[in-house]
């Protein structure tokens, strides 16, 4: 078990990332937040219950009242929101109230947003049931929903009390979960971590196959990574922008497919691709780093083929979130370990990234 | 014209009251936030606008994107805030965008907490119409809408980047609502103003006839009142509570009635009235204060007769907000100047005091 601080200017706690967390939550939280409130909410999904309910109430004196949010992102909306606030006002949540979710990360970003304005705000621990939400999402305070333009343009910074990685539930994640996630693992060795990044090439078997061990060292090292530069750049105004490489095209895969056909790491996995090609134009990196980094894309792939248009997605970048005032905003490796991000990228160099990756994407159907 | 500064851990801003501020607001803006932002939005309500437009407009070289916010507490919601969302991508805002809510208390509500969450929040600036949003909802950055269950039971704190109060607007108020919005005045010389309580015993006349300089001395010492508050507690751990003298009973009464019958501030009179009875009872104040304070009331009336019956009232008090894990938090003055927090106050206790309250409620009606 291991303990990776967050420490920002409006707050401070632990990520705490292990086995055997979830029968202990109760007096773990308590540790937190001294004895538990009268009313405890906890947000999760059917089939997540479904699962863990009994290992999750083993430590509680008094069950937590359940709240549910059916899966996918369509439900993760405004009018999900206000059912879940209203069903905490009927059972008489106050301001005093402590809210836990518990699931992936969509679980964790309704959930954290439901926190941040039930009542101007209450307090949440999250515990994150998925490799993704474990290593991203749940880390770094960002809450939020989707409107039907975009994804995530509502929302709230608001940090939970704690987060609880319990790497035992990854044991039921389905496989394509599991490699989907990992893709936000590669992000981090390749934007930060030259370590991590050896690691996941000389592991994979291990990491693939949830050996405990590999697991435990790949989440520790993609959540102090995020940790490190969320401290340093809470409101995401300079530093934290990295975090999104991979992200500006996996944001336009994701909205061209209406987020059915692929999983978040997947369309991120594509989003890379497309990110290698324009920084090896740009001389960001060589030749051979950006074969060796799509190589270990791959190598947690197979990422699902795309039958989408170059300038249909060039088109969808426009609407990213991460865009100020017109400006396009890209975030480009440098050498392995480092990333920056770039205003200039020019619609004709994005197409032809764009239709570099598409090419590659037809011909993994082949495959 | 007065600057009074608002200074909080997260915020500081100033609240600009005085006379031609409407059209001078581009330049005002711009001292703040440097150049104005590509997308400004203006959310106002039909009324308003149809009467202001054209000076509010006269200062900006290019006009901003207007948004509308139907009157009444019935679109104080979370579908209107997602309707107002989507418009706002629609019309390519971004996280660089700024927001002007331009209106009473439910645009400033409304407008802040849209501003709170579009994009995880952008930059807003306040424009109150009415008094009560001058001396009240606008400074102290709470936003927020209603909930089926109960008002302002969703929201964030986002403070402003300022607040522009021009009484010139007042002119065009209807004199119920002026009288309503300085029910808040009342309080906030009864909690922390001895000399704006003599001001207002003394000038009503010219208060109520809206004599320029009487009405910028009240508004202005309303807001340094709230300010000095807010700027020791602004996140209402504390002394903040006591701002919300009246307010307990005065929000059950809004709820009994649906917020149809009574102005907030009508409704925070009356529960005013309530809390100086139980004041009475408990020796924070005297007979003669309660009943000089009691006037004073009655003298920026007349409230609204009440057609309730007691035992509702006050079970309408448990499901108060400001009430943690099960605690009943009231407000009683002390003395004239100052008031403090009690927690416990039995039913029967409220049910006397609502119930003196009732009493001249209905006499109220025979008048």
């Amino acid at each position: 078990m291991q303990s990776i601080r967050v420490d920002t200017p409006s707050a401070k706690y632990d990520v705490i990332a292990g086995s055997g967390l979830i029968p202990t939550l109760a007096p773990r939280i308590q540790r937190v937040t001294g004895r538990l409130p009268r009313r405890v909410f906890v947000l999760t999904a059917p089939a997540i219950w479904a699962l863990w309910s009994n290992t999750f109430l083993q430590s509680f004196a008094e069950p937590p009242t359940t709240l549910f949010l059916a899966p996918g992102e369509k439900h993760k909306t405004m009018p999900s929101v206000e059912r879940l606030l209203r069903q905490m006002v009927a059972a008489g949540g106050d301001r005093g109230s402590l809210l836990i979710a518990f699931g992936g990360g969509i679980v964790g970003d309704v959930g954290g947003f439901v926190a941040a304005i039930f009542m101007r705000g209450i307090r949440y621990v999250q515990v994150p049931t998925t490799f993704l939400a474990q290593v991203d999402s749940s880390v770094g305070g960002k809450t939020g929903v989707n409107l039907p333009e975009g994804k995530n343009l509502v929302g709230s910074f608001h940090h939970p009390l704690a987060v609880f990685a319990d790497i035992d539930v990854l044991g039921t994640l389905p496989d394509r979960e599991l490699r989907a996630g990992l893709m936000e693992s590669v992000k981090a060795g390749i934007i930060r971590d030259r370590a991590l990044v050896r690691f996941m090439e000389e592991q994979a078997d291990e990491v693939l196959g949830r050996d405990q061990k590999a697991l435990e060292k790949v989440i520790v090292a993609s959540i102090r990574m995020k940790a490190g530069v969320v401290n340093r750049d809470e409101r995401e105004n300079g530093l934290r922008m990295i975090l999104n490489l991979g992200h500006t095209v996996g944001h336009a895969i994701e909205q061209a497919t209406r987020y059915k056909a692929l999983l978040h790491g997947e369309a991120v996995g594509w989003g890379m691709i497309a990110a290698l090609f324009l920084a090896l134009r740009r001389g960001t990196i060589t030749r051979g780093q950006a074969e060796r980094l799509e190589s270990l894309i791959h190598l947690y792939g197979p990422l699902p083929p795309l039958k989408l248009r170059a300038p249909k997605l060039v088109a969808a970048t426009g609407a990213d979130k991460k865009n100020v005032s017109g400006v396009r905003r890209f975030v480009l490796p440098i050498g392995i370990g480092d990333a920056g991000v770039v205003e200039d990228v020019t619609p004709s160099e994005l197409e032809s990234a764009v239709t570099y990756m598409l090419t590659h994407a037809r011909e993994q159907r082949t495959k």
